[in-house]
Parts: structure tokens; C-alpha cells; sequence
């Protein structure tokens, strides 16, 4: 298992997710401004990775010695829409106010987050049956956490307990992280996995391909969950079809103060719709919208999976 | 304007669609056998498109002094889910069974085309309401026929009419003609136009940034549309949000004999999602589901724009 990121000689090593699957690398982070660009430009992506690195980022604040609320309050700024980082900046301040320490406390985040997976993956692996087929979407796996995963670390669950399934991945257009990074963790635990374009889950579903859905999320909030762009029309298919459409997630992901509409959905730059392997799709100037995130609404949701158990929508 | 396909010494020259919009390049088709390769390798694609170049291909064996009935059984296989080369095919075979040429029978059906196209256009102007924000799925454009286009000739027509209007084009993976094409007709016609990627569709109508949705048909029949992969979604996504959905057809793509779901869908290569501008998103021996079409269900479908007006679904 190729590690996500990992803590040595205080600094942070996170796996380029960028480069994968063709390439093994990690980017170095001697800074706390290092950790923020690697967020910035999704060397490092998925909530709970994203949450486990911002733990790390103050922890190279406190190295550097750094204000550790200005250094929260940059951090924060990396990216609007997991809550997760917000979570995990505030985390470190108030262990740090109780007399604790960053660094310590970031390390023990980031076990905390493998082994709050290990639950999601038990309390969803319930919801999974002999043969079933699951589509997902995106990665939420081993590599948006610090390991093991929520989405497929219930499907990981299922495999460890000898259930026979397999799995639909969605590429997830524009950064590709279900053809880059989820397949590839499939493949690697010999998970059989079947790849398609984000427009064929409908016609999957209606062909009764499909028996489950199981998605991550960047927020859980009332009204709905937010998650990569895309979920809301698979989960408008699975509702169509009468397929559960579950959504695997730490409590560290539930926002209980604020509407899902009022979450900052992330606008990211055009080039990472328009420009495919170095080549544009269209000419260089063309208007893209480029929304990195959208909002499932709670009726979609049949249940959110977390390390508490199965949670209804909020 | 670009001319998707002409006719001059007794040969067929196709605007080769792979190269769009980066290079224009016409394939010269000597042969009939030279235009079945040609519609399989989707330098030529879009069902009225196909339908003239199969009567082309039709020609072309004629004065190849092959057997037309042989001919047009060969040229039915090139692709199984547009109904036009069916259609266009046939309609060749029955006016040489009249007496006429099949040269001058592919000319008139080209000239026909493009009439029946500006009369859908004509029709479907009627739904637009100025300041309109329509978005369409793939290309069904000039390039999709012989000129004009089916949805995009709707989209031309209020143009032409004054009307102040914008246009959302997804992307359409895996063969990006939504980018490539549609994108690239707009331009030209300085239309106001973005690009997203399939997933945003969703979140664009519940954003309320959509206001009609016009796509083409590979095939109409009793029970709903078969059309470029990812429509369903966008169908599913209109419904949900109350957005008007409109397909534009001309009436050679009505299967009035069949039930939708008899279609045969189009499974294409894996190379088409695994590798683009040259490189795999993921490993080469990755299994990949690539079915070319869709199917949306009738009560999905708020009318189907004719050159006969605008009707039910089947």
C-alpha cells in the first residue's frame, strides 16, 4: 500500500496525487507555505487528506515559529469547500491552547483518521451484499485520506470480508480521480473495476448495472451533502432507479451550523477543463465554468456512513 | 462556415471531426469502402451526417459498379445506433429501384438536409424566449449534418432572429465533440458560449443558470431517445429542476416500428476514455465500459422538434 503521506525528520512527505498512476512520487514540505501550495494545486486532495495535511501545516507553523492564528487563518484560505480543513486547523489551535502541541497532535490526527476509516468501512461493509456492483465517484479512497479511505474503504471492508463484488468507477472529469486514483487503488487491492466516462453511470443504472452507490464528501450540512462535481446527477440517476445512493464520511465532515447552499463552492481555474495531457480541447481563450464541487440534496441520500454508524442526511 | 462534406469529381471529401478544432482537413473517399471507414473511425459522425454520407458511400459504389444491395448491407454495419444510415441507405436503394441514380439521389438528399434543418430551426426558434440560456449535450450541429445543425440549427435560428441568447456546452467525453465542435460552431457564429465538463450539468440547473435544454437523436422511437452518452443525465438533471428539454430531429430519425430499448447500443473501444491527446488517464489493460448512446426515457422529453413541428415523444 503506497502511503498517502507520512510524517520524518519534521517535515511532511505527501504522494504527488498529480502524477498518479504513472508516476510514485512525493513533494516535500520543509514549510507550512509549502503544505498550503501542495493543497492549492491537489499534489494533495480528498477532505480527509486535505484535513490531516492542514494538522501538518501547523505543525511546520509551530517548527518555524510561526503566529499560529495567522498561520491557521492562511491555511484556511488553501481551499473553501472541505470543511474538513477548517476542522483541522481549529483542532490544532485548541489543543495547542490546552498545552499540547501541534506536531504531536497532527501525528495523532492522522491515526485517528485511518482508524475512524476502519469504522466506516465496518459499519458500511453492512450495507454491502454478495455480488453487489457499486459505482463511485471521484476518490475517496486510501489517497484522500491518510489511508484506507471512507467510500472505498467500505468497499475495501467488503473485500476484506471475502464478499464478492465489484466496482464502477466514474473518471470524474476535469482532474480524472476516479480513472487516476480510484481505479488504481482497486486495482491494487485485485478488486475487479471497470472504468467509465461520468456520462454512462445513467445508462449503467438503467441497465440495472448497478446495485449501489457510494460516494465521499467534502461537507455534510443541513439540506444536503457537497461533494466533487458530478454527484448530484449521479445520485439524480440513482434516485431514478431505485438505487441506494450512500455517502461515506467522518463526523470531522458534518457542518451542523450552516445551510449545504450556503457552502463556498470552488471555482477553479479553465485550463484544468480545457487542457487534457498538455493539449487543448478547445480553442486556448474559450469561457469555462469550472465548479469543483456540487451539492447532493438530502433526499437523494439514503444514508451517510460514519465511525458512529448509518446517519440520515441532515 | 466550414462545410462538413461536399461532392466534386465524383468523389466524397469529409471534414475530418478527430482533428477539430485545432486543424481543418478534409479525407478524401474514393470508394464506398474508403466512407465506411470514415463513419467508423468518426471522421464523419452525428446521425443526419452519417445518413448523407451513407447515400454518398451508396454512389460511390454505383460508379464502383458494385452490387448496391451487397453495398448497402456492408455500409448498414459501419454503425449500429443512428437510424439515418438505415434510413439514408434504403431511401437510395428504393429511388434506384425507381429508375433514378444514386449520384443525383445522395446530392438531393444533401441539399434536403440542410432544408429540413432550417425548418426544425424555424420550429424550435418558437421556444426561445430572448435572454435564454440553452444547454446542449455532444454536437448537433452543422457538423453533425449536412449544414445548419438540429439542435444547434435551433440555437442558429434564434441568432439569426435577434434574439439575445447564450449557450452551455458539455464537454461530452469521450470524444469531447461538445468542446471540440459545438464549442467551435458557436464561436464562429459569435454565440456566447461556455464550456463545462459533463458532471457541472447538474449543478449549473440547480444553480438556476439554465433555461432550456435542446440536444439531437441518434434515433427516435417508442419509449424515448437514443442519443450521445451522457443525455440521460442531463434529462434526469432538467426534470428534477423543471427545466424545458427539447430534442431536435429531423423525421428520418423516427423508428416508427420499434421500442427504444430494442436499440442496439454502440460499445466502443477502451482507447477512446483510456487515452487522450495521446496518453492513459489509466493502466493500458484497465477494463472499460464505453457504450457511444443513451436512452431517455419519453416522460424525460418536453417535446422533439421536427421540420414537421414540434411533437410528443413516441
Amino acid at each position: 500500500m503506497i502511503e498517502t503521506l507520512y510524517w520524518e525528520n519534521n517535515k511532511l512527505y505527501l504522494l504527488d496525487q498529480t502524477k498518479l498512476p504513472h508516476v510514485i512520487e512525493y513533494v516535500e514540505c520543509k514549510t507550512y507555505k509549502d503544505t498550503i501550495d501542495a493543497i492549492k494545486t491537489m499534489v494533495v486532495r480528498g477532505a480527509p487528506a486535505i484535513g490531516v495535511s492542514a494538522a501538518y501545516a501547523m505543525a511546520l507553523a509551530e517548527l518555524e515559529g510561526i503566529d499560529l492564528n495567522v498561520a491557521g487563518e492562511e491555511i484556511k484560505r488553501a481551499r473553501p469547500t472541505a470543511i474538513n480543513l477548517f476542522w483541522a486547523v481549529d483542532k490544532v489551535l485548541n489543543n495547542v491552547e490546552l498545552g499540547k502541541d501541534a506536531v504531536s497532535t497532527a501525528i495523532q490526527m492522522e491515526k485517528e483518521d485511518i482508524e475512524i476509516n476502519k469504522k466506516i468501512g465496518e459499519y458500511g461493509n453492512t450495507i454491502i451484499e454478495e455480488n453487489d456492483t457499486i459505482l463511485t465517484h471521484c476518490n475517496a479512497g486510501a489517497l484522500a485520506c491518510a489511508g484506507y479511505g471512507t467510500a472505498l474503504g467500505v468497499i475495501r471492508a467488503a473485500h476484506e470480508s471475502n464478499k464478492n463484488i465489484s466496482v464502477i468507477c466514474d473518471e470524474t472529469r476535469p482532474v480524472l480521480q476516479g480513472a487516476r486514483l480510484s481505479v488504481f487503488e482497486m486495482q491494487q487491492e485485485k478488486i475487479p473495476v471497470r472504468l467509465i466516462v461520468d456520462g454512462a453511470a445513467g445508462h449503467m443504472m438503467q441497465k440495472g448495472e448497478v446495485d449501489k452507490v457510494v460516494i465521499g464528501a467534502d461537507r455534510v450540512a443541513k439540506g444536503g451533502v457537497a461533494n466533487k462535481i458530478g454527484s448530484l446527477m449521479v445520485a439524480l440517476a440513482a434516485k431514478r432507479y431505485d438505487i441506494p445512493f450512500y455517502v461515506a464520511a467522518p463526523i470531522s465532515t458534518f457542518d451542523f451550523e450552516n445551510n449545504i447552499f450556503d457552502t463556498t463552492i470552488e471555482q477553479r481555474n479553465s485550463d484544468e477543463v480545457l487542457k487534457i495531457n498538455g493539449k487543448y480541447i478547445a480553442k486556448e481563450n474559450t469561457e469555462v465554468e469550472n465548479p469543483a464541487f456540487d451539492i447532493v440534496e438530502s433526499d437523494l441520500i439514503t444514508g451517510i456512513i460514519t465511525e458512529e454508524g448509518i446517519k440520515k442526511a441532515l
